[in-house]
């Protein structure tokens, strides 16, 4: 086993954690002692043990001059856990290995600075693009204390989410359906329109034979159209109703007795940017956008998104006036239009999934 | 070598000719003598030799006795050149070893018969699914009549051809077009609706560093508004101007004499299938469907087309009245909407080409 195995464990141990960490990264430990493994741990949730703990307390007295990887630089400060730093340093840990560095600007870099001057052999970066990919939704959240914003869009290969009568049931198939309720698992918030509200009156829970952690539900609605018997007031958890100067103050009040949150902006429009402001400022560091097309729109015109996902069924539907998934106002010129990266393409059953980021391109072939 | 790899060479020397062999089918043969190759063949363009009559005479004496590996089961019927059942037998082949077999009922077996009369070991289906692949457009029109068709379309990944204003150049980057443009030479004709000539005025040419043949320009004009400066009619080669009884006379004399051909049907729009059967009765063996929307629909509602290719852009531009690939009137059910299989996934730079089939979903896995 090279340096490499080991990291690639510590990566799968913190990837087997993906949608139960938030507001806290992905984190997997592994610890070596003499060529073998003497300790695994993985971040199980937040408020709970850091993974270099729980690989701790399973190697015990072998963690004595044992070696380390961590798939992030272990934490230097007090927290909800004390210091992951001082514990290494405390087993006597010879050498550290890690792949992605804290990306807080004020913290990055002292947890290295401790082991270091404590004597500790420390090497980063190993696996840095596998790990630092893991945690994308986390590193951004915590730079930017904006949620990580994921457009979700469902269509036939000629772009259309319904056919000209309306109907849209169903255009994928089964296992992309699947593979959305694992993308609601991965985000702490789910976003829609009023008017997707008042067309489907979704759950917007996630079903899945393995179970999973309903999100936070979030809806735009300017003129609270909101109806007080949504299904999603019926549904465990928190519906966040964002309106605007317009919303009735009466059906405010009925809304909040009926168990929504009213977030009320002093504006003629609810507007991305401020929602992402106040969702953050409420620890939400995710949010998958399910549409429709005139909320998915705005995000798109004013950039507040970081991925794309496309799930395209392999039927042509056709029509002028079919709806497609993003419609609004649009952008008028295609120098403003967002230019994204391929990431993967995966193919369920019949459908292709399409992931694109939106990002500054890099050298990193996509996974076709 | 074993026979796999010689079907596989001569799969190749057939492939090779694609898109110059029109109405005939690709051919590629391998003559193998001692476990030396002997000879090799390809056929070049109709009315010239066939793929086996070269191998053959590259192999000369050395023909007797050896094996001959041939994509496509040898003529036995005197069409423009003499059987080459007759000239293998003559050259004391020993064993022929075939892939596809004649797709023309009338004729499909009786080279192979008049093989196994003569005492020659025949083996067939070699790489069959290979080389029925190379030649489905070939196939499709022998046994149909019509020509082959592909729709093609260029979009962003929410499906649009072009901004609310109108933009469109370019959506996709140059890779994807130069694909478009292989696409093209591979086509005996390629077709767009008036609409698209009035708006673009294109050339319909091949445009390609390494050159190609300029297929066939069709154009569907229900009222004859094509314009006599179309560029289309400066350049080589025929432009077929389809009109309906609405089509005014006196302009199709004035496109007659500007050297356009111009067929009038006697209904009150041109319709898919009549094209179709008009085209395959000139020896037009596939067609290229380069929209527009309105067109493209057309061919996608009545379910005269074969294949479908998206390319698609990296790009998001939103806004409900931006044009999508496919427009017209559209399909009213889901379950009336063509479902198509999924053949290819290609990256072009920075564009993923998805290539579908319009056929009863086999067993073949796509090459993702």
């Amino acid at each position: 086993m090279t340096k490499r195995d080991y990291m690639k464990l510590a990566v799968e141990l913190a990837s087997a954690a993906g949608g139960q960490t938030s507001p806290n990264p992905q984190v997997g430990c592994v610890i070596v002692k003499d060529g073998r493994v003497a300790g695994v741990g993985t971040h199980l949730k937040a408020g709970d043990k850091h993974a270099e703990r729980y690989a701790l307390e399973m190697a015990g007295a072998q963690a004595s001059g044992a070696d380390m990887y961590v798939t992030l630089e272990p934490c230097s400060h007090h927290g909800r856990t004390p210091p992951c730093a001082d514990a290494v340093i405390e087993a006597g840990i010879s050498r550290v290995f890690t792949a992605s560095s804290d990306p807080d600007p004020r913290v990055s870099g002292r947890g290295i600075k401790k082991l270091l001057e404590a004597g500790i052999y420390v090497e980063t970066g190993i696996m840095k693009e596998k790990a630092d990919e893991l945690n994308r939704r986390f590193f951004h959240y915590v730079t930017t204390r904006h949620p990580y914003v994921t457009l979700k869009m469902a269509a036939s290969i000629d772009g259309k989410t319904a056919t000209i009568s309306g109907e849209s049931k169903w255009i994928t198939g089964p296992a992309s359906r699947l593979d959305g309720h694992r993308l609601r698992h991965e985000h702490d918030a789910i976003l829609v329109g009023i008017e997707t509200v008042l067309a489907d009156d979704p759950e917007l829970t996630v079903r899945l034979p393995e179970g999973g952690i309903d999100p936070i539900r979030v809806v735009l609605d300017n003129e609270l159209r909101f109806p007080l018997r949504a299904n999603m007031l019926q549904a465990s958890g928190r519906t966040i109703i964002f309106t605007s100067e317009r919303g009735d103050k009466d059906k405010e009040k009925a809304l909040k007795a009926a168990g929504a949150e009213v977030i009320r902006l002093s504006t003629f429009r609810v507007e991305p940017e401020t929602v992402l402001e106040k969702l953050g400022s409420e620890g939400i560091g995710s949010l998958l956008i399910e549409g429709g097309g005139t909320v998915l729109d705005s995000f798109v015109r004013t950039g507040f998104f970081q991925e794309a996902v496309l799930y395209q069924a392999p039927i042509l539907i056709g029509g002028r006036d079919a709806v497609s998934a993003i419609g609004g106002s649009g952008i008028e010129r295609l120098s403003d239009c967002p230019r994204l990266i391929l990431k993967q393409v995966e193919q369920l059953e019949q459908d292709v999934k399409l992931t694109y980021r939106n990002e500054v391109q890099n050298e990193c072939s996509p996974e076709l």
